[in-house]
């Protein structure tokens, strides 16, 4: 069971993701009509991502709230109310797709390559959600090997995209001309590949000796802050560089938006 | 055990605050189509920091009235669920970086230099935040040396930022040619330090004899009129100072914009 700083640590994270999140939608949604017309899309994208991952933390957070009871100073008792955190994964089946597709809005593709790109990573990153679920619902210590069969089945799709974006789109961030802006893209792909890492790391922690109450604090927190990073952080430079494409833009060489 | 009066007073301070940030919110954002394209991102970030701060004192209003339920004319007694102080702490760790980058955004300063110094302040703030919560847990008397310890820790980079906004970044407010605008910029300067330097204050209430239900009271007060004043007052100046900016740039001498 649960102690009561547990419970609580939990549910500030929850809230304060919900916060940030919420916070960086304004941000990327009230500069919209600052960039250009070509990369609108992206930044509209970008909000909705962090927008979606804010209604799920809110959730999660009520969610979490309803399945304790304070019963005296300190002390806390289940509720029966399950903690609900499929929320997670229908979140990510809605904002990985998204990320990865506001990532290609920004990047020097030509145009039917930025659609097959978005549609086999979309795919992939789907998939590896999909396949990823099942494994979370192996939690006790008995029957960790379930979900290892699941995290290795996760593992395919995710070395294909985060092959992809460090190596596959790599001609693309080259062919920038500004230095600033390739910096930036290279930012953004890094950033990705840094945050996404973690998930599964934060995925084995019932594997790694981490049991219990420990393993869901752990979990709740880890994915938390992989979040914040690769929705709020990534929006943000996915920001700077539709900014800076914008005002390169400005001169007169206009192209058609791409989305 | 705190008294029916003082439940009432934090219950309508909470309130108070939570109407007063989202209205400074309303304002801010509505006037963001009038200013400049330098000054956008600056008057949506401060929104931003009031908009968060509605966010928490809306949970702490909630989570206020969770902690203690009426049993009769003026009786109060504790329900058993806790009043979450953290919401403060998870609201400065936002708002405060944010706070020191829409002062910055404002000012004149090189491309290079604001970003160095954004990163730099932002840093200061956050440490300066994560390092007091853990002395805030300190609370009786026999126990406040603890107390003591992180108002130092915490006090190293409150003098850092304190430093940085009154010398640091005077040769940029010297800079400015119209005095008017001079003078806005020295008022957000010492606003910012004079509101700030209340919180060391309040964070020390315990220590100076004001104990139990007063030190509740007292503490709610003091962080939130201090909160009124740093984020809203704030905020307002920095307001007129984009207006003003804005008006000396509809001249035609553009610029790019900052973020």
């Amino acid at each position: 069971m649960i102690s009561g700083t547990q419970f609580t640590i939990v549910y500030d994270v929850l809230s304060f993701s919900f916060a940030t999140m919420m916070a960086t939608t304004i941000f990327l949604w009230m500069r919209v009509p600052s960039v250009h017309e070509k990369y609108k899309s992206a930044l509209i994208i970008s909000g909705l991502v962090t927008f979606i991952a804010s209604y799920h933390y809110l959730r999660m957070f009520n969610s979490w709230t309803e399945a304790y009871e304070w019963t005296g100073e300190g002390e806390l008792a289940k509720t029966g109310s399950p903690f609900n955190d499929a929320y997670r994964y229908m979140d990510w089946l809605l904002t990985v797709p998204l990320l990865l597709i506001e990532i290609i809005l920004v990047m020097k593709l030509p145009a039917d390559e930025s659609k097959s790109k978005a549609t086999t990573l979309g795919i992939a990153s789907a998939a590896m959600i999909a396949i990823g679920y099942p494994g979370e619902l192996f939690m006790s210590e008995d029957n960790l090997g379930g979900r290892w069969v699941y995290w290795i089945g996760a593992m395919l799709p995710f070395l294909y995209i985060v092959q992809t974006l460090l190596v596959g789109l790599n001609d693309a961030t080259q062919s920038e001309a500004d230095p600033a802006v390739r910096k930036l893209i290279k930012g953004v792909q890094w950033w990705t590949v840094i945050a996404w890492c973690t998930y599964p790391v934060v995925y084995i922690f019932p594997m790694m000796g981490i049991s219990g109450s420990n393993a869901i604090v752990g979990i709740q927190l880890g994915y938390s802050v992989s979040d914040i990073i690769s929705k709020c952080g990534v929006g943000l430079l996915i920001y700077q560089i539709t900014i800076a494409k914008s005002l390169a833009l400005k001169n007169g060489n206009e192209e058609t938006p791409l989305l």
